[in-house]
């Protein structure tokens, strides 16, 4: 079964949620278009979660996909954050930072009771998962409203956890793919494998449908990755040039220059693996670091550092993910490039 | 232009050269069933690649491959030989095996002008190369006799580099693909990207034809990287099981299991990253170490541990060369493999 069929929608185009750079804005005009456009809730607090959903619901009467991070929440280590200070403190010297006052958090919670209370007031169609699946009861509750649950897989092992727990589709994620990685089963690098390579041997192993993810940039890529078996495809970098993408300025600029053809796998932004254009912190300290803190306490020590860069024109400490192939993005409306990744 | 009229062949398959795994008779097989057989000579010395190469024009009269690396020979370093003697010291006590009567040696030589000189008797209609390109002169020679000259990129920056010096193909060797990493610009194995983004990218940088590898396992893989714009494509693993085939009893047994799921890039077996599936050595050492010797100095150190431990029916420290994709792998005659991945 195509992933048209399969989700009501016209194009065999899922938007890719991320988380930080697009809002409701590209949900609704890729479920307009005839794709499928998501929102991507893991940074969002239940009020803005619940304006988002708002302004798409007002906005389109299409199906749409509202997305979240099932982590468990971290274990505060003392030790680690102090490691990650030192690692950090030649760079707080550097921009006159007093790493003392700066507040802890990570920014990015897992889906919970009080997230599904929000979404089940607009019976979101489509809830899609990253890092496995909440809870049996939690997952329950988002398909007693009759939506369609969605999980990235980004080994066979884990597409076949994800069928067996009660997912209705699967993203295959190829490791070419930009963001953080979905892998949840193991945390050994090395499990993860191209697009190429995933996608047939998930079709082989569940019966659910599968939708391919990572290095799918343009309307080629989607007829091969259609020819491979998939019933749909999932883009994200393609779609960061939109002007409906919130993607900063200097962010733009790394993806247009041919420093976007090389992207690294990268604790060192929040903690878990994923994917992003070379910056200076990675380059220096190596992308991935023993010192990181959990998911998402990595994030907190950060911040500083990218806003006093951000101000000098620097992306020294930002956040840039991108895929392995941004030879597809194009600064045009979202709409227009959902239209033109399926051929139509 | 597709790469079956640019080499002369009928069907869009190149078999990949899989030294150490296959000779003459698979290249003969592949040849005569209308693909592109390919003859990998790096571990043959001038008398037996002459008798190979007798072996093939006596086999058939259709276009084959000859493959060499072409790596600068490596500088011995005793500080680091010792390491690596003191990495494997365990394993030398567990087996029995006196460390002080290893012979050197590497085993694979690159290609040179007594290579070239055997070849010129030939003629080879394709030759190729690995981690980059010979010597001008070398080239030179090579082309004097009409040979058309495939070389292997592993980012956009090694295919410019590749048009720019000579090559008349370029394999853009997505990082699913098992053995050697054609890797010679860096040695920085981020930049290595998935079949899905190079090929695309590949295909936008450069004006010769461009062949792709990794990850593609059978007929529906073959139409999705021609889908995508690639001249032809190039196999390897899914051939590792065919007769003709050298493959040993413990890596066929490895292929066929859920082991094959889970490869590996190290530079364990031979100095330059290479990717087979996960062994106790990798496993146990890290598959990328520090202390193995430049390529090919490693081999030699492990050649009493493998045979040990093979005599034991164990793959301890075995080649399980291996792409990210082993589901297509046949027990079928090369012949009749090749007519499948073509749809033929």
């Amino acid at each position: 079964m195509t992933i048209s069929e399969f989700l009501g929608i016209e194009l065999p185009i899922i938007q890719a949620p991320m988380a930080g750079v697009q809002g409701s804005a590209m949900t609704t005009a890729v479920s307009n278009a005839g794709g499928l456009g998501s929102l991507p809730c893991a940074m969002l607090t239940p009020e803005s979660m619940r304006a988002e959903l708002q302004a798409i619901t007002a906005g389109t009467a299409r199906p749409y996909n509202v997305n979240f991070f099932c982590h468990a929440p971290p274990v505060p280590d003392a030790a680690r954050d102090r490691r990650w200070q030192e690692a950090l403190a030649p760079y707080y010297a550097e921009f006159g930072i007093d790493a003392s006052t700066i507040a802890p958090g990570g920014g990015r919670a897992p889906f919970s009771d009080e997230v599904a209370d929000v979404l089940a007031a607009f019976r979101p169609p489509v809830v899609s998962f990253h890092f496995g699946l909440p809870s049996p009861a939690l997952l329950q509750r988002v398909k007693s409203w009759g939506a369609k649950v969605l999980a990235s897989a980004t080994t066979v092992a884990e597409a076949r956890w994800l069928e067996a727990n009660g997912a209705d589709a699967i993203i295959a994620q190829g490791l070419e793919a930009g963001g953080h990685r979905g892998i949840f089963l193991s945390d050994d690098l090395t499990t993860q494998i191209g697009t190429m390579a995933l996608l047939p041997q998930v079709l082989r192993a569940v019966r659910v449908p599968v939708i391919a993810a990572g290095g799918i940039a343009d309307a080629q890529g989607v007829r091969a990755a259609l020819a491979l078996g998939a019933a749909g495809v999932q883009i994200g970098t393609s779609y960061l040039l939109c002007p409906e993408a919130t993607t900063t300025a200097l962010h733009r600029a790394a993806l247009q220059s041919p420093r976007a053809e090389h992207t690294v796998l990268t604790n060192l932004i929040t903690g878990r693996p994923a994917r992003g254009i070379l910056n200076r912190l990675m380059k220096e300290l190596g992308p991935i670091g023993e010192a990181a803190p959990a998911f998402p306490l990595t994030t907190a020590a950060l911040v500083p550092l990218k806003a006093a860069a951000e101000r000098q024109g620097r992306d020294d400490f930002s956040t840039l993910w991108s895929g392995q192939n941004a030879s597809g993005c194009r600064e045009i409306p979202a709409a227009e490039l959902t239209r033109l990744l399926a051929g139509a």
